[in-house]
């Protein structure tokens, strides 16, 4: 451990600026996997050393603290969505088509990041009210115009029923994200070992269908 | 405190036997409340017996441990949950109408118990492999039986199209949680002091239409 946080300290080495980004990339990937096979967002800053190889000290000097470090995964789990999400809009595309692959990649997400709407709750809660709000600002709320945009344009084109895209938007996730945060239920109680991508795929391709039938006119 | 715990404590009056059951719903309704308000399934017993007016002692005597409890209060809800869709699968009524009402309750029991999912996740990771073999038969097989036989009725009477009752218990139960899950991220990111049954109604309605014709011939 010690060889690695040498490594990956920036003050060490030639090698400093390269290193340290992957250093801060490790924590966040490792948490990341820590949360996902425990079915929690509850880690120790030890489970994270061993797992990642690194210090734990190298936390306290990315992140400050493991809140700092929780936000920093939530950031980078939500910055790439709200990337996918913006160039999806910006296609030339019909907004139904639009809509069959969100809720795809919504899937796909939760396929990946089990822990992503718990630990955004767990950050929520846990937050200043000031910081709360920024969480909004900067994720919550560009997803939520997101949702409007997209059910306008249908709605203008004649391609969706006139529904209410907040209340939507929590039809989706929620659907989207069940699937996979029911993960270690499926697993003590229904012998399932684990989510494969055959699994997530057929889950995809019914609740697509299910949701597109029930927005378009 | 000690004088409610007396009062509560059966071996201490002749109304004792009354009573014994009464300080045990009590606990059960404030455990219950705690999590609601606090959007957590962590509450201590100080909490506890501050909210409920009655000695946390009583905790163990009732329940043996936090752990009992838990246990006690998710088996309060989900029989609750399992009576009430029996009920409904053994009406006279057509599958469609059966599936309507059910979708509707399933709502609104996230809206009493929002907590509902994580305290089972919770329980289901925190016990042995056994006793979470148990939470499966006692709760998530029955209901995972009442969905097979919804669906196959539906399919066989030809007003559903013919749909995986697993997959679709996933995407019902997830649209159904998601909207009371978010309360707490409504309330600080969104400014919505809280949900109330106005909301939880228009969540209902839409929901219940995007999934039936979802589902529908």
């Amino acid at each position: 451990m010690t060889k690695n946080a040498t490594r990956a300290d920036p003050a060490n080495s030639d090698l400093a600026q390269n290193d340290a980004g992957n250093a801060r990339e490790q924590l966040l990937d490792a948490a990341s996997a820590i949360m996902r096979e425990g079915d929690t967002v509850d880690i120790s800053l030890s489970e994270l050393s061993l797992r990642s190889g690194l210090n734990s000290a190298l936390v306290k000097y990315y992140f400050g603290n493991k809140q700092g470090l929780m936000l920093a995964l939530l950031d980078r789990n939500m910055r790439r969505i709200l990337t996918s999400v913006e160039t999806l809009l910006a296609k030339d595309m019909s907004p139904d088509d639009k809509m069959r692959r969100h809720i795809r990649a919504a899937i796909s997400t939760y396929f990946d990041y089990p822990y992503l709407n718990r630990l955004l709750m767990r950050l929520v809660r846990d937050s200043s009210p000031e910081d709360a709000g920024k969480i909004a600002d900067d994720y919550l709320r560009p997803l939520s115009e997101a949702y409007n945009r997209l059910i306008k344009d249908g709605v203008e084109q004649g391609v969706f029923r006139d529904i209410d895209p907040q209340l939507f938007y929590f039809t989706v996730t929620g659907a989207a994200d069940r699937f996979f945060s029911a993960r270690l239920v499926l697993r003590h109680c229904f012998s399932q070992d684990n989510l494969n991508e055959g699994m997530r795929d057929s889950y995809a391709d019914q609740t697509v269908d299910i949701i597109m039938r029930g927005i378009m006119v």
